[in-house]
């Protein structure tokens, strides 16, 4: 790396400073944040300090990511080519009025359903905003991923999955129904998340297991205190004869653990679906479960390797209602989507997702959120089995050489 | 790249030239056959040439293969401790005597329960051979996917699947159910195969389509004419109670192709289920399913990429059998097995492995097979929700500075 | 019985005779025919001899049903107030004219679909017959209760249902799918009638087993031999693919018994299917199970009581495809239909009616069959558990004193 | 009738008086009770008038059923021999010690097991009672027949099967599954019972339901108040996980009556399994279904004979949980059991059984009281198919001149 080569590239004063803007604009045209902990010391030094070539290379030195900006090693290198493209997705999905806004619980069915936002945040915490982005929302299903990410954390696989399954139960298969060891089939379907409810910190009042919940979600996404919905809760706890059939069912069965109380089990998992954040927070959390656990923006680890490899496998076969085996063949990446109209979506190793579009289709996922994710993976070479090598077609925006021609898409 | 010091690191007899033997030792230790296409210059100069550091720096900018090989930029950089790993499994899943050998086919209960042979070949054709690796058997079900790949060239993915679905049924579910489109649930199931071979050159002979299929095998297998079992095949015919079954229950739903020969057909694919191959060939298969359709020891290109992604999205999902699901998610890898006790496993961008042992367990998958690819993706991060960055605890040897330490393993 | 006043209600003439015709004219108000085997000497004796009152005494001491019917104790004693209403019955569902004639087999969609014929014929062999009783059709599934009744004369209750099952499956539940037993669901479905075909006469060649069927329906009938459409046959076996996919699923069970022939089994029982009989004819048959099997015009005991109860509870519950929980629910009475249009009713104890009309519903049932059905059971106590004491509502035509004032009814 | 026969048939004192004790003998040897009310002024007059010819007449013609029990006319005319067959029945059976005690609802699990009572009431009352047939146990499931016809007269047939269907479900068919209109299979499964319940009198308050459903078991049992189980009630509340997962399920596919308060009509369902009788009532009750509606001891009407017929239709196709279609098959009667271990067995226009023993085998059903049922159904010609004539092999006990002599039985 020749830093007296990336010096140069930026515009000069007479004093031999560079001109402090050209290096914030350069950054910002990376999709990094200057207010981002990563670059907190560096947007520091570039307001307060006369920034020679000396000066340079010791800031170079000493900050992984504005090495890795100026150099071209973010895993986007140039973003901003690539989020013209993402912008083109949204813009063109958001043509898309298809869908209908989700009335399965009552005070749902009341929100404005022209909402549209995405977010991204890549492992690198480079990141896009596209319109509805702080709008707050509840999560939802997008809950049960990461309780169960929860329960692996305070119990083990093993543990975990004597009380739930992991394998996806076939289409329209009724939730109703358990698998052959009499459990529910995965921790992606009602009866599977409320299994894991039970099993976290159930020696615990239900205060403290609701905190400890909010407590990970504002981890997960970089340190934003998530709202609470009080209205949908009780719009869910009024409607709930679904899960309420579902935990009595559970109940008669006796796969429960032991000393579980059925009632507060399913009020914890009505409060866990009624908790509320914006797209912005979501991609974050999304990013967190791309980088194998770790925060892109707080540099944190929230989550083991391995609880993060068992959630995105699950959410890879089950995360999309009766939607996910065609998802996993056609888009073929890990996500989970909510009745509220939420999509959240992880591209290992790369980046994460939140698409927020109340409309949903027949299966229950957002219309334009699927769309968007389409076109991204018929453009980009995210798909799972995609692969990056001999590979021809499509674009692959991890390699710096890439050129981001407009190849025609066919998505329905 | 310091070419000298790559020269110096050989043994130089007084004339300048590098010992012959030193390259080649090299070479093999690095998994490579110097009889493959890509070395074979190689060979050829080694043989005949005096290799002075001129002549060494003119080879290695001539051949990719030998300067990855140098270089440690081979896809598994430190084989040798690589394959030492690969041994190892190999002697401890030796010991596992469980399992039965299928009589599902009569002809095929009478093979030897104690063949075990393991090939491995990676993108970069690098090969470990392990036991009764030459040993020719039936590939059955191991049919599947490659049917699948050749109905995705030729007639494209949209109109293939106008006739048989992308996604697993759910366990335990019959093969003789359809799913709600009413077609077959996926390609990996008999009643998809079936519909496979309905589409495959339709308008040609029974001798020209099955030719057809053998071609493709040749390539696929980097060159070698892959055998034909007819005792196994007569025997298939003359138990074909099931396959029948599910004919004609499909052709009585009027879902095959116009002008399908039901008959025919069925006799079709039994002739493909009884193709013989042995571990060697189907390793190189796997390999070329690994490298995105261009096979690794010729470099030629079989499949489209496209072809390879569905191929490996539906061998994800659905090629165990009913322990897809668990087999997705334990070891995340997409694989196929066949009842003659072959399992053919991708590690995409990586290798292709084959197993073959023929005792199987209850849902007909080589038990053998089966703890390997456990002790595999336990102790190396292939699982394909791994990832390479920010994990730990399992060693990731496309790395050259990874560690081969062993810790300690729990597979059931 | 007061002979003499039974004399005196016919018309003497002047010699002290009573004048034949109205004798006759007396009895064919009855429903009897002078042809019956019961009534052949009457007939002989009206013709030749002159009736005075000792020789009357004396006919009417020798012949039952001579008696019974001149004192009002035939099954249905007011029998020209009761054929009154089945026709009008008749002529009111003549103007239905939904329904599709079967196209499953193509041989049958060519049928007229406008013929229509009801013949009944109670216990003592009085008859009515209207529009095409004469015409033949092909009796296809009505061919299963007989030829379940002749696997319960060859071999017993108990060795029979070691191969089919006894109980109703659920509506909508695929005969594909076997019991919790492994067998089929009872020998009313495709899969038990194939069943039932297997275990008869299976030593002896193809042509004799179905002379054997042949001549059971012959006897079943009164004496009418039966007829064969070939045409039919052939139609059948060429578009065997569902029987055919049955037959080959329960084959690979292993099912049936020890050295079945499957493909002669098919072709045995589509050869059943293929009898060709008329309304006159199945009447009869029916009315022999309805008199607990005896020929009501022959005498003749074809079956046992226990076989003809066994069949008469599984015609109950399941002779009418998916609609049998509903029949048995609204019409009460064990019946069979066939897709050629044919229904065959039993009246326990009283009559067997024989219904064609080939326009089905959606559920393959004859669509005035059905109609007539539920018109009969509205107006009449023959509901099986209708009872014929402390009731209202409903006319009891075995009652001689009951009055057939119409009562307004409602059938849809 | 020639009354001066039957006078003469009794002991005859000085004063042309016949003896008060060989006419009450007479009387109770037919079965009946001097205490009901068709034999009450028999008795009063018995007890306190001097019985001579001329009076004897004017009784017999102004009492109906002392007639038929001096002219054998009563339904089982020999009801002494019929009586003491049912007697040796009772004795085979009570050395089967085969089953066991629910548990399902704790207290159920403490009843004494040894219990065993057998009542029997003929629709002329004629009764039966051996063992323990004053023990009052709860009614559980027995309650299901008795309110849907209950909710058959408060509403009609057409309005309550658009809340339940009327088909059996087809065995092991999930409770929590409902049919393909969305609705419980019928009234006999729990989800069927919950429907009925929520359609009695709904608009009345929880008191009023609850006592309108125990005056219609009191007039059913001939007057005698039916008792409560507190405990059992108590019990069922406390561990109802299964019919409250039923009740939600239902619920949330909105098929209750509009304003159904879900958790009332659980506890009305669960009030009306906790009703307390014992043997003797329920015989009465079952007779008065055998009857046509009206209860034989009293004479009164209870039920429409519509409501009954379609209450027996059902009984009879769905009455046995798992097991009904092979009691309509092998048994071949309506019937109703209670996992307290009652089953309650009509035999339409002849009598009604109640036999409780509480151990159940695997589906359910009291071991004993499918013993007995076999048993008496082997030897009499009770199976809705048997007929009565042109029979042979089973004992007609409605025939004065039948024969009871024992045949061998074979009766698992």
């Amino acid at each position: 790396m020749n830093v007296e080569r990336l010096f140069q590239d930026f515009k000069i004063n007479e004093s031999g400073a560079l001109d402090p803007e050209s290096l914030k604009h350069k950054l910002e045209a990376s999709g990094l944040l200057l207010s981002d902990i990563s670059l907190k010391n560096v947007q520091h030094l570039i307001d307060n300090e006369k920034i020679d070539l000396k000066f340079f290379k010791k800031m170079v030195s000493e900050n992984k990511t504005l090495r890795k900006a100026l150099t071209g090693d973010l895993v986007i290198p140039r973003f901003d080519l690539f989020a013209e493209e993402i912008t083109r997705f949204y813009n063109l999905t958001k043509n898309n009025c298809e869908g209908k806004v989700s009335s399965s619980i009552p005070w749902l069915g009341t929100v404005n359903p022209d909402y549209y936002g995405i977010s991204l945040c890549t492992i690198d915490a480079q990141r896009i905003d596209l319109g509805d982005v702080n709008t707050s929302f509840t999560i939802q299903s997008v809950s049960k991923p990461i309780n169960y990410c929860l329960a692996l954390e305070e119990h083990g696989e093993d543990t975990v999955h004597r009380y739930v399954g992991r394998e996806p139960s076939g289409r329209g298969f009724n939730e109703l129904q358990l698998n052959d060891d009499h459990l529910p089939h995965n921790p992606m379907l009602n009866s599977g998340a409320i299994m894991c409810c039970s099993l976290l910190q159930s020696n615990k009042s239900s205060a403290e297991r609701f905190d400890y919940v909010m407590n990970y979600w504002q981890q997960l996404c970089g340190g934003n205190r998530p709202g609470f919905n009080n209205a949908v809760y009780l719009s869910e706890k009024e409607n709930a004869d679904r899960n309420s059939a579902i935990g009595h069912f559970m109940n008669e069965k006796k796969i429960f653990p032991p000393h579980t109380d059925l009632l507060q089990t399913l009020e914890f998992y009505f409060q866990c679906c009624s908790i509320e954040l914006n797209c912005k927070a979501i991609s974050v959390a999304a990013a967190t479960l791309a980088n194998g656990g770790i925060c892109p923006t707080t540099g944190e680890r929230i989550f083991k390797p391995e609880t993060v490899k068992n959630c995105l496998s699950l959410m890879f076969s089950c995360g999309m209602y009766d939607f996910s085996g065609e998802f996993a063949f056609s888009v073929g990446l890990p996500a989970k989507s909510g009745i509220s109209g939420i999509l959240m979506l992880i591209i290992p190793e790369v980046m994460g997702i939140a698409i927020y579009s109340p409309p949903l289709d027949s299966l229950g996922n957002s219309v334009r959120g699927i769309q968007f994710c389409k076109m991204l993976t018929n453009k980009f070479n995210f798909h799972i089995f995609d692969g990056r090598i001999n590979r021809f077609g499509k674009v692959d925006p991890r390699n710096k050489n890439t050129e981001f021609t407009h190849r025609t898409q066919k998505v329905q």
